[in-house]
């Protein structure tokens, strides 16, 4: 059984504030980056994630990965139990919980090891991370999930309950999977940063892709936000969804009143429209603007497993919006998309970024095929940025992300890519500090 | 005005797991340790502060520290408003704001950050922190505060009329404030490490030295509990309160079903008696155990002023329990006072630790002048550890914290007990290292 023998780690940044790709109400220049760590092990395979971060910062992650070194070094990974294991010996450390517990940059870089473990499992099994989990008994998937803090909403007898019944049909949506791939949307046109012009032609360019639905960034200033909708609207046409995401920027009474003001429009979800901490103000918001019948989504931000519960069980949200590398790794997101289908909340995921689209369509199709069992009012966000960094980019047909069939977990990065963007002395970046010190 | 120069860190740890002392239901082997931190300037005084870890992952701390470094370096501290923009430009900043939002360990150094910033504006006042912040007007403490996600329990409006009808008679209670101090209350009895024979002893020794409630831990075994509990009940009387802390131990059910077999002993308080995430899960606890008459508290993990608000508009909680170094800093604790004075819940700080109690006086301290008015069922936690690495500890009389007269914020450790206790190679860790190579 192979045996861990190193952990590396990397501080990979891409400048994309240059562009202002990515410019939103709360995040005026980001520098998408990955907190990129490898297990090295004594066998044929690696285990290869990333934690993804938007500049200033990621070398605290890339810390708090390298504190996990001696946590890791010497563990052999020869099955689920030994991942599974892992992962609660990583979030259950009293010490490093103390400084969450189970949230911020140590949880986000438990959860890159943990899933740099998954990746490795995976590739010892030659299977797509996706197939691996969707092909996982009921009783292996209840094995994954830490029930701590949960039984209130769902009991491992309950899971175990739920997931028989929803294994039916598994092959089935395998093979549809397959062959149609998995719904997408896109918020390439929304950025905020983007030119009318540009968000007119955006829009129109997704229909043409196939995509049913796209997104517009919204929150600094609601004329602005009130024109580009309508101008979306317009060029999009009354059939295809526009959500709108206004990134945390509002108070209760704010969110309300600007998605009133939006609600002639149509759009379908608000995302993010305050604190993603603020279950008790996302059932505010959502009974305040049901009758427009606009949904309420949130979840990117969502630091764990036992908020995730709350905002469910509290009918604060309509819809998940699952991140790759936000909460405590793979087995904390079996436990969500538990609970999602338990309070039967689609789960639409959160992707972009640097590698959130590669890692999180494994967590969308492993959904469908074991917790959700449906593609209804599905989808995975899809944002057209940095994919070629990747050993295997995701590919999008007729606006759906096709099935991955390489083995592992889609994290994966190029070497030339980790190489060239290493943070501060990678050659992207010693070109920008030349360029400054001019 | 003083302009910042520098920012120095130190990882000092304290080898407490040797003697058990703060072991409890969910971490069994503390070593209590300081990321700690100062200001330099070019002026008479410095700033310091530090973050409360309990080992592990103090590094990851300091590293988050030094990433603030270019942050501050150049900013002068000439008064209060130079203060409140330092803690919004640090707890703003959208790319380290990523890591959060607003909690873990990016949270709590910038907390860190902050208080050595109020430390400073403290020394240069010539004042003691609670003296500082009790002396602000109404107007001032409202500049403190960072409103965004709280408009819907208060607004600054709202907070400005609250304020200025709590500022009278703020003189008395500063004057009663040196003359009697702040009532305490002392966890130094109930360790679950402890013996039955050394439990009873430091009960009985806790009511001799005038405290009116003491403090035990419980979750591990419930038999061991009811025993203990009844021990201690038998030890110290019918009079004297006993609040018992479960660490995070339960679930829901669990926490009522186990408080419900402690309830014929008469239990004050059960802090902590699930994920300090979980507000929903706490309202349901308190909802399950308010007819045995045993108040809910929650708080020393409590990661931000959102958490906060809904646990008290929710009524999830009866007691909150501040912490002087999990959240933002000063100016977010202002706001959580503020709340507690909205939602008339009594505020009684955690502490303990290293650095707790000489920290967190100063802040309940300034509740009792500028917010709450009253001690009227306040206590604050008194651990007896470790004082006398600081350059003012904490002075206990009749059951009181006596009034800090030095200025500052009570976070300076002596030079040398930094030295020795720096990690790992300060003599007290050099040492240890030896032994285990032996």
């Amino acid at each position: 059984m192979p045996t861990i023998i190193d952990l590396t780690s990397a501080d990979v940044r891409f400048p994309t504030s240059r562009d202002l790709d990515g410019s939103d109400a709360m995040n005026a220049d980001p520098d998408y980056s990955a907190a990129y760590v490898t297990l090295e092990t004594d066998g044929e395979h690696h285990g290869a994630s990333l934690v993804f971060t938007i500049g200033r910062g990621n070398d605290v992650v890339v810390a708090a990965l390298e504190a996990l070194r001696t946590h890791v070094v010497g563990l052999t990974i020869g099955g689920l139990d030994d991942v599974n294991e892992l992962s609660r010996a990583l979030i259950g450390d009293s010490q490093l919980r103390w400084l969450g517990p189970e949230k911020g940059v140590m949880h986000m870089a438990i959860g890159g090891v943990v899933d740099a473990a998954w990746d490795l499992l995976a590739r010892q099994a030659n299977k797509p991370l996706w197939l691996l989990i969707g092909e996982l008994t009921p009783e292996e998937l209840v094995s994954c999930i830490d029930f701590r803090y949960l039984t209130d909403a769902i009991t491992p007898e309950g899971a175990l309950a739920l997931l028989t019944e929803r294994a039916a049909g598994k092959e089935e949506r395998i093979a549809d999977l397959r062959g149609r791939g998995f719904p997408a949307y896109t918020t390439t046109p929304g950025w905020l940063g983007y030119s009318d012009d540009k968000l007119v032609r955006l829009s129109k360019e997704a229909v043409e892709q196939g995509f049913d639905m796209i997104k517009l960034k919204v929150g600094n200033d609601l004329g602005d936000d009130v024109r580009r909708l309508e101008l979306a609207r317009n060029a999009v046409g009354p059939h295809i969804r526009i959500s709108v995401d206004a990134n945390q920027r509002w108070d209760v009474a704010d969110a309300i009143e600007w998605m009133t003001a939006l609600a002639p429009f149509n759009p379908y979800w608000i995302e993010e429209p305050t604190s993603p901490d603020d279950v008790l103000g996302h059932a505010a918001i959502r009974a305040g603007l049901g009758h427009h019948g606009i949904k309420v989504a949130t979840g990117e931000h969502c630091q764990n497993r036992v908020i995730a519960k709350q905002l469910m069980a509290a009918g604060a949200v309509d819809v998940f919006q699952l991140d790759a590398t936000r909460m405590g790794g793979v087995n904390e997101l079996l436990a969500v998309l538990l609970l999602a289908a338990r309070y039967n909340i689609p789960v639409c995921p959160h992707a972009g970024g640097v590698g959130l689209c590669e890692m999180v369509q494994h967590l969308a199709m492993a959904d469908l095929v074991a917790f959700a069992g449906t593609t209804q009012d599905r989808y995975l966000e899809f944002v057209d940025h940095l994919h070629e960094h990747f050993t295997e980019p995701v590919r999008i047909t007729d606006g759906a992300y096709a099935a991955p069939s390489r083995s592992g977990s889609g994290a994966e990065m190029l070497a030339s890519s980790i190489a060239d963007h290493e943070f501060p002395h990678g050659i992207v970046w010693a070109e920008e500090n030349e360029e400054n010190t001019h």
